[in-house]
């Protein structure tokens, strides 16, 4: 048998240690299917005495990660530091400047600096990888930069938050409004004490951005992600999209055509029969379009100490066996620089609900705005009379712009019986 | 770049013309992924004037595909001639003698001499990939192989044949009787001719025989794969199934505990909510549970050129890049022998129906026969009344052993008022 790999873990946060657990009770195997040994020689965190459930002082202690990179004996370093810049980054450029691997979970990093990282990890001859960083334990990267390698990707779709999908889970089985089902989540750990990140879409943008940029081959391009998150949800809109026969989920979205690649992170309304609305509580989905292989569906536990310490196996395996891939699926500098569509060239269908005071003539004004904005109805709703009160106002549109959309939605707003800004919900096809 | 890598294509119908179609047709784009080109140099197949729609002039023929195998100017053999001896099994020894690697889709010639075939690969140096082989354009045997080598997997679950999917999908949706689907799949082409691989599981079979030795690590065993088909299914069957919340699903299903691995395909019932009842028509999916990554799904196309195609090309791309993996993920030499244990081992809950005639007693005596067994019910259904004629009686079980079941099962086959012999289906967790 070969040397065994060495290892060098940054980060001994829950997925550090679940990864630490992971590569000691299953050493065996591992061995078995890498043809040596996974030994971890070196750790790194910001407090070596906190009691993590896992034994780390057979490990080279390092209080600085970034000196641990340059100068431990290691051939791959695991970065689960997180953060977009600062010492995870300094991790990742350490490792290849000694010519080590990085095996990463950070979005967060590669989302900002992965064109620029890959580059650096070519030109040192090393891997860059981080199958951990998307969708948790569901082999996603692999699959769209080796197993559907035959096909050109034309359209993903994925949860990639289970946190968003816990609570819209649970908003809609039941009933309750967001922020109590937020505040529970975060009781329960499935949401951050600042669950920011989470919430707004920005943890889904930087995993679309990857995504998108392994399956387009195209530079890593987080800027040119729309992004919108959860919190304006309603437990009314999640009801009326049932009875419209939808769900809402908060989807990363990623398709490419000949003007370039439209990349968005936004709550959408799905058939209720779509693969992805199954996706449920906190697990994650991702579906695949290719013009070979048609749809394929990958769901599991996006997140957790075991889901992501089984990725980052996964990827420190592929490296004892020398098994390399191209960051992003192709060369760096031969990603392309497609250009990233902004929002207002969106087209689709739309679910738009108003509260409108209930008297005649409200719905003739919310009517005429949009017939003067070249925008048709497929179905309107007014379930509730509360004659001179507030009540709800439900539409759906065919298929229009979003240009066209937010003008119209400016100008409704304007109308004096509207009495909140409208809430408007993509619907997808799914 | 690096010089191309030369492949030779031996059985040219729709999976082969599929391929050749792919690799011209994506050839920029591969060689980008593979950092080299895909050259086709050699093909064969039994008639070479035939219109395949791909153009084959360009290539060298060969009327003996093991000649090809052994002679041909190429570093990779793809074998599409299908059957698990003959030619197929004589053209992967050839390119393994001749240092070539091999590309196949062949799911019977590698349940019936896989783990011989990967000593042999082995021992050449060469890779032996099978992608195609599995659930067509779904990577999942690199999923298992390689995005979930953390894990010890417990226990899988698919569908892992798209014919009978479609036709029980069609009972399901339309009243029909199997017959009758299964003519009109025929007309659709979504069955062959002789059916009856498809229909009585032995596919299924083969499939989850290769999953099962890459899940576990152990010798493929064909043999010990527990085999039943659809076609006793009755339309009367799925309306009860959909009655008592299930769905019927033909199921490959491989489980390995400390005494063994159970190996079975045979149709279940399924949670109606379950991920795999989701799969429907054409499609497969396969639902792995690993002991960090919990549950995984996948789902895509099970077959047709374009996903096998896809797969192939796949499998092409790794013997470009220099990915090697072991056939079933560990060295042929390591690949336990842990032993398939017989379908009576197995436990679990028991759909039973029974053609009997409608008069005072006859459950008397049904309820005494499994009393006798220790097989204790779930819900009994009689709906229709029709006195002195033969009527369907529907019982579920708790959980009991197979042989117990099949005790009870002929014990009330003897009793004089039942009509038919009882119609028996497995319910599964799903």
């Amino acid at each position: 048998m070969t040397a065994p790999l060495k290892i060098a873990i940054a980060g001994l946060g829950t997925v550090g240690a679940g990864t630490l657990k992971l590569l000691d009770e299953q050493a065996e195997l591992l061995a078995l299917r890498a043809g040596r040994r996974l030994q971890v020689t070196a750790v790194s965190a910001r407090n070596r005495n906190l009691d993590r459930g896992v034994e780390i002082s057979g490990f080279q202690w390092f209080d600085d990660a970034v000196e641990m990179a340059r100068s431990a004996e290691a051939n791959a370093v695991v970065e689960l530091i997180g953060g977009s810049d600062g010492a995870a980054k300094a991790v990742c450029e350490a490792a290849f400047e000694s010519g080590r691997h990085v095996v990463t979970a950070n979005k967060a990093l590669l989302a900002h600096h992965g064109t620029d990282l890959a580059a650096k990890a070519e030109a040192a001859g090393v891997s860059l990888t981080y199958e951990a960083a998307v969708a948790g334990g569901i082999p996603v990267i692999r699959a769209l930069r080796e197993g559907l390698a035959g096909n050109r990707i034309t359209r993903l779709h994925g949860i990639l938050n289970g946190t968003c999908n816990y609570i819209l889970t649970t908003m809609r089985e039941t009933g309750r409004d967001f922020d109590d089902v937020l505040a529970e989540a975060q009781q329960l750990g499935y949401a951050e004490a600042d669950p920011t990140f989470d919430i707004e879409g920005v943890d889904a943008a930087h995993k679309l951005a990857l995504l998108s940029s392994v399956a387009f081959g195209s530079r890593v391009d987080f800027d040119g992600v729309y992004t919108e998150g959860i919190s304006k949800i309603a437990a009314m809109d999640i009801q009326y999209a049932e009875e419209l026969g939808y769900r809402i989920k908060l989807l990363g979205i990623a398709e490419m055509n000949h003007e370039g690649i439209h990349q968005r992170v936004h709550p959408a309304m799905v058939p209720a029969d779509a693969p992805i609305a199954a996706v449920e509580g906190v697990f994650n989905g991702v579906v695949t379009e290719g013009d070979f292989v048609g749809t394929t569906v990958l769901e599991g536990r996006g997140a957790g100490a075991g889901p992501t310490a089984s990725a980052v196996a996964a990827d420190l395996v592929d490296i004892a066996c020398g098994r390399h891939a191209p960051t992003f699926g192709v060369p760096a500098a031969t990603l392309s620089a497609t250009p990233s569509l902004p929002m207002d060239r969106h087209t689709g269908p739309y679910y738009v609900r108003l509260m409108v005071i209930d008297k005649p003539g409200v719905f003739a004004d919310i009517a005429a705005t949009l017939r003067d904005a070249e925008i048709s109805f497929e179905s309107v709703l007014q379930r509730s009379r509360e004659p001179g009160g507030v009540v709800p106002v439900v539409l759906t549109t065919h298929e229009t712009s979003e240009a066209a959309m937010q003008r119209a939605l400016a100008a409704i707003e304007a109308i004096e019986a509207v009495r909140e800004p409208p809430h408007m919900i993509r619907i997808e096809r799914g």
